[in-house]
């Protein structure tokens, strides 16, 4: 185990050579943070999807009902047409600002819906920006039309890409404080590499979620805070996308199945398939100590009700972080299940930054040690062959 | 097999007695639109948790996009005080109605918010309605101030509650054609119970997903549709509650695990590990054939990305049907992950109310064939006793 530890540590460190969001924390941010300041545009409109979404809406969601962000930040992810006119009719078109990302620059749901949005809106400097490979056909279609580009490095992962201008540049634009989240971000990073305490809380829950490849190989995450719902989205990509793999040696599909659930809502769901049902599962609960907000159940008996007036002026903050500790100790009572807890101090940049780099490590971990490649997705591109294919024929 | 399924059937038509979901079809909703017709209130909030707001949400969501409804229903699930606070902040108080639901009366996160609630806005007929057991403390609660309530049989569980007034109710008071929903729900009971198409399509499914109980139990349901992610949630539940038990006879942990998933956004997240991921899936296609949308891909040719002129002027609601058919056709071609595929008509009333209720007939029988009792859910309860210690304590 000691042999295995040391080996994984130094593959990782071998990465940093040539997989890019490693050093993602230690970037400069001024030409995003300068173009950012001269945008007035109040709708901040991603067209973009997987790794190009969810980032950045996991962090403008986590914020967003603490901070009062004077914009807004919208998805168009999907090709779903009644979502997408639903979504489009509440826009107001001269106010929103249009950020096309694809690393790749092909995807074939973010063209379909630019091309669509150009019907609408005229294909100018002020209404679209983009974010992609530097040698990419989106890029040089930008170019042709004097469009503003921020470049996601080609080393730089799709689904590890959220500190990259992926997330800092609609982030930026919304209000966020980038400079916050990458400190977060290099305090997870610089940690773990100096062997500090984030190496001693990721490389043991790494090494115990890769033995239980064949048994308990199903992560439920079980954050206990609806602010971070849109984080779960993004934990089950980089989660799933990047574990699910066939081993190069041994030819065999192996994987870590996610699983996102928000307490208290998923107790009244999920909950009772962990408890009673195979033992296939971890669970990884999320608490925020200081939701760093007071809002109190009313002190009020209501006629019948009296049995629960325990809960009366009771906080809510308090309440759910209650809920939370009930779940994680009836899970406990079981001793089967094996459960760990991470806490966030609180609802800032810092936090949500520390978050996410620590699952992008532990992913990186626990693929170097179930020795998969941690980093492409081979499995999706039967389906996309398939469909040009199907395109070539209309 | 021949016996297995008989003796099924028999036990599922022996729970025509006992189990009330199956009939509500036929219940008459007369009352329930009588009072609908009354309220002018712009904003149905429904206060509730788990059975009581995953189904009329679930139908809610589906018909949104498409319909032009008058009135919008909120739902206030959870006690994360910011997003109770940002939800809350957001509603026009006087012109909202608070459906309250709560089938055992006491559920700790519907009491608290109601209480909060009456912080804000006074105890009265006009601002209330209550969803409950005729007997619940809830429904005394409500008499004694004279408030309207209506009732949820005994014998329908919550998760099986969506025919009932819990989904009845407050999908009526947003403009919902309550009947049509019946009629689908109905259509899918009527034929399952004489032996026809819908026996056809359910023991089948249900015999097979049983049989695969230790080998291949997580059960993707793969929605091609914004409109469905709702649904999904209420999916997750039904599926995940009702089957995850310990198995009276051998003791044993068993169920089968619900992902919801949605289309085409999952490919890019969720899909690399179906394809290269344990053999341990099977994936249930959920496709819509008529969006009633004709919204095209603009034809345009963009300087660049001419690769990409195969798209121009398709219909939105063609590229994600071929997209789903390219990933059905990817995963056939693997040979190893069962799938089935299930094709809703249209966006309306009638489709989604065949679509739940054969949702509930594939629950119960699996149940059935699985030996365990569908209806409970007695692994949540630890948790909740471990909380009213902790509230005894405070």
């Amino acid at each position: 185990m000691q042999n295995l530890e040391h080996k994984t540590f130094e593959a990782i460190q071998a990465e940093l050579e040539f997989i890019g969001y490693y050093n993602l924390p230690n970037q400069n941010t001024e030409k995003i943070k300068r173009y950012a300041e001269k945008i007035t545009k109040k709708d901040i409109v991603i067209i973009g999807i997987g790794g190009s979404s969810l980032g950045p809406s996991a962090i403008y969601e986590f914020l967003k009902y603490k901070k009062d962000f004077k914009k807004k930040l919208h998805l168009l992810e999907s090709t779903d047409p009644l979502s997408l006119k639903y979504k489009i009719d509440r826009l107001d078109l001269d106010n929103s600002l249009f950020v096309v990302i694809s690393k790749s620059g092909g995807t074939i749901e973010t063209i379909s819906i630019l091309k669509y949005i150009l019907t609408k809106i005229s294909l100018q400097k002020e209404n679209f920006v983009l974010i992609t490979e530097d040698d990419s056909k989106l890029k040089a279609f930008g170019d042709t039309h004097n469009l503003d580009s921020f470049i996601i490095p080609k080393n730089v992962g799709g689904r590890f890409s959220v500190f990259s201008p992926v997330g800092l540049l609609p982030l930026a634009l919304v209000g966020v404080d980038i400079d916050k989240l990458l400190l977060g971000a290099k305090e997870v990073r610089d940690s773990f590499f100096n062997k500090s305490d984030y190496y001693q809380k990721l490389m043991p829950k790494a090494l115990l979620f890769s033995s239980l490849i064949d048994t308990q190989n199903i992560n439920c995450l079980f954050s206990y805070s609806e602010t971070l719902r849109e984080f779960n989205r993004w934990y089950v990509q980089i989660w799933g996308e990047s574990l699910g793999k066939k081993q190069p040696q041994t030819e065999k599909n192996i994987g870590l199945t996610p699983i996102g659930l928000v307490g208290p809502v998923d107790q009244h769901s999920f909950l009772q398939l962990i408890v009673e049902g195979f033992r296939d599962k971890t669970v990884t609960f999320i608490k925020i100590k200081d939701f760093g907000n007071d809002k109190k159940i009313g002190d009020i008996s209501l006629k019948n009700l009296e049995a629960l007036d325990n809960i009366n002026g009771l906080e809510f903050s308090k309440l759910i972080n209650m809920q939370c500790d009930s779940i994680i100790n009836s899970l406990r009572d079981l001793k089967e299940i094996p459960i760990d807890i991470l806490e966030l101090e609180r609802i800032d940049e810092q936090n949500i930054g520390k978050l996410m780099f620590y699952f992008e490590l532990l992913t990186s971990i626990v693929g170097k040690i179930l020795n998969v490649n941690t980093y492409n997705q081979p499995g999706v591109e039967d389906g996309k062959i398939i469909l040009k294919k199907m395109l070539a024929k209309i």
